[in-house]
């Protein structure tokens, strides 16, 4: 093997990168452009600097750290994720990616083989939304999917923009056209990630080479009806929303599950209940319904059918109903020559993998537009992400790890 | 007729104690022990001076005006109702059957017609448990139901007691024993209330001589199942504690439908999802249930369905589920001999009245164990009640008072 990754070094630098936190012994709280997301990228700085890396960082805070290849006109190849976390999160969803990146090019470097291609360390700044509602938002602006326009517009809860807080840190949006990332200016991208779900470890195999990521169609739906006395009222003379949307909810789940691409999922994860109180018939109730699938026909007949399925429930019970669309993102494939070559590689390093899709979007989805992309998943303990219980095994994140420095190494040469 | 109430000096009275308010312009909040509440008392020893009535106020607040009749050994009839409201309640809602009672009073004592009992207007205190989420505990103080204990342990969301409260307002909770009613103490208590539902409304009838109120069993649901990505979650590896929570409540309220008595209701009025975020599955949900009637077979027969069913569905889902029981009232029977003199005496003044039940339950039912004990209703717009647009007219209003005077007076006889 021409070079290796140190587990141990990757270990020690997971756990310092996870103490840079806002809310100790109740997960990792880091969010973009924050105290903690400062201390968090000198951090790395520091590292970036031990390897001998150029470090550029873009008016959106993405963060590039670029070790050059024999050709330095040759497009880069890049690899990397994001530090920042929802709130109580964990140390490893976008941690894994980013210091698995450190780890594989450092791992390139300690080899001294040369390579062709420059490699790239990228760290995508707000990919979780936690600031704005919003993900992938730094990927997005790199892109040139958001403009300086919509760094403006998107405001935090308090009221500040992402423009701002991104000044407030050091960085210049107004240079983020100097910095965009277009079809053909980099070779390939390639994102480690934790799974975030039980497939992996279902199957007892430590590596996932990804297919295709799902799109995502978000609404809301408010229904309302008539707010009044718990028992004064008879169940024939009620409008009560709440029971019109659990009667939704239902039927939401059954299309779902008998979508036929066998990969769709619809999620009601929030609601509002007005005015949610125990002896008053609700007034009016709002929930988000998110719909996912890597086969736009997954979405569509889920989304089909609450079309037709929630009016007529509506209707049946005299309740108004708005379905607000919120977003509507559709699925990505990823690069089949890289995930070929993943598999390649896998097979040369003895690592156990299997192809999978992604439920969850990711950075790298950002990319496939303009370049080559794939993505390594490895296991998520439980299937638990976004919470403090967030695990990974140490076994599972370096055989990732030297999977991903393998790729990086082949696309590179 | 031998007594009319006067309509003009009635309605300018319920417009006058609307503006002992805490939250003009968004409906009327009055709590007991509050600055309003105290200012609305104020208003009403007033008027009780005006009549000549002499006033007694116990150790909760509950305040007495006595009109003696002409055996001061009699034991007295009772009417009346209470002054407080929900947050952002409205003008009706115990205002008509205290200031109801206040002109039905005044116009026996304007009749001088003579009567052989005392007859008492009380006011509650506490009615709507906007305090200390327990309703009704002025006449439960009343009836001994609440001891000096009980109003220690009542706090509100400050932590302030109930009794604590009562000294602040100048009352002396120690003292509550010297007013408690027992059985024989009184002959009869008649409340007038607005009925804050449709069933009036819907038959147009101006006057409810109610037979029977609910009772009320009401329980929080909580149910945990695994918070996860919603994205990357496949719909089989789900622990969806919110789509278990909806499937229970669409059987509950087919339960109440079709509980057999024609009278229950359920309410699912009060939801929480944890954490509550669009894009993750809700870890856990706790949801209130609370169902009504006045035939007990109806509540048995909900919550025998629900102890068979949630169990069903939570473990067809590997959610966990418990069904924590949080208030038990048994139906209250009101006095059959009340209810033919109502109607009697609504014949007598051509008032079109209706029999039927109340879903909410009133002071009048604290009562009722210890002495004959009757209600009237008047019909509420729209059924609304608890919220500002809490309405009813003028000529039911008229109605009510005006039975409500002839039955005080015939009791009193």
């Amino acid at each position: 093997m021409p070079f290796s990754v140190d587990r141990n070094r990757l270990m020690k630098e997971l756990e310092d990168l996870g103490r840079f936190n806002r809310t100790p012994g109740e997960g990792v709280t880091r969010f973009s452009y924050s105290p903690e997301d400062r201390m968090a990228r000198e951090y790395l700085l520091s590292i970036f600097a031990s390897i001998g890396l150029k470090v550029s960082v873009d008016g959106a805070g993405n963060m590039r750290a670029r070790l050059e290849g024999s050709d330095p006109d040759a497009p880069a190849v890049l690899s990397g994720s994001h530090i920042d976390t929802v709130l109580h999160g964990g140390c490893y969803d976008g941690a894994v990616g980013t210091l698995g990146a450190v780890e594989a090019v450092r791992s390139i470097v300690e080899s001294a083989l040369p390579h062709r291609h420059p490699i790239e360390i990228v760290v995508f700044s707000e990919e979780e939304g936690s600031n704005f509602g919003s993900t992938l938002s730094g990927s997005k602006a790199l892109v040139g999917k958001y403009s300086l326009e919509d760094m403006e517009n998107l405001k935090d809860p308090g009221g500040k923009s992402m423009a701002e807080m991104a000044r407030d840190a050091g960085y210049a949006p107004e240079t983020m056209a100097d910095f965009l990332l277009r079809p053909g200016d980099i070779k390939a991208m390639v994102e480690l990630h934790v799974e975030q779900s039980v497939v992996l470890e279902s199957m007892g195999v430590p590596v996932g080479i990804v297919e295709a990521v799902a799109g995502i169609r978000a609404v809301e739906i408010r229904m309302k009806g008539t707010a009044n006395h718990a028992g004064a009222t008879p169940m024939t003379l009620r409008r009560d929303p709440l029971a019109a949307a659990a009667h939704i909810m239902t039927q939401i789940e059954t299309l779902a599950r008998g979508s036929g691409t066998g990969t769709t999922v619809a999620t009601v994860g929030k609601i509002a209940c007005f005015p949610n109180v125990s002896n008053i018939i609700p007034g009016e109730i709002r929930f988000s319904v998110e719909i996912r699938d890597v086969k736009p026909a997954g979405i569509k007949t889920v989304l089909d059918g609450i079309s037709f399925i929630a009016p007529a429930i509506a209707a049946s019970r005299n309740i108004s109903l708005e379905i607000i669309p919120v977003s509507d993102s559709d699925p990505v494939l990823l690069d089949e020559g890289i995930a070929s070559l993943s598999e390649e590689c896998a097979a040369k390093r003895g690592i156990p993998c299997v192809r999978m899709n992604s439920g969850a979007v990711h950075d790298a989805c950002m990319l496939a537009p303009i370049a080559a992309t794939g993505m390594i998943f490895i296991p998520s303990r439980g299937g638990r992400s976004h919470v403090p219980e967030e695990y990974s095994d140490p076994d599972d994140i370096e055989k990732g790890v030297s999977l991903l420095a393998e790729v990086l190494y082949q696309l590179a040469g």
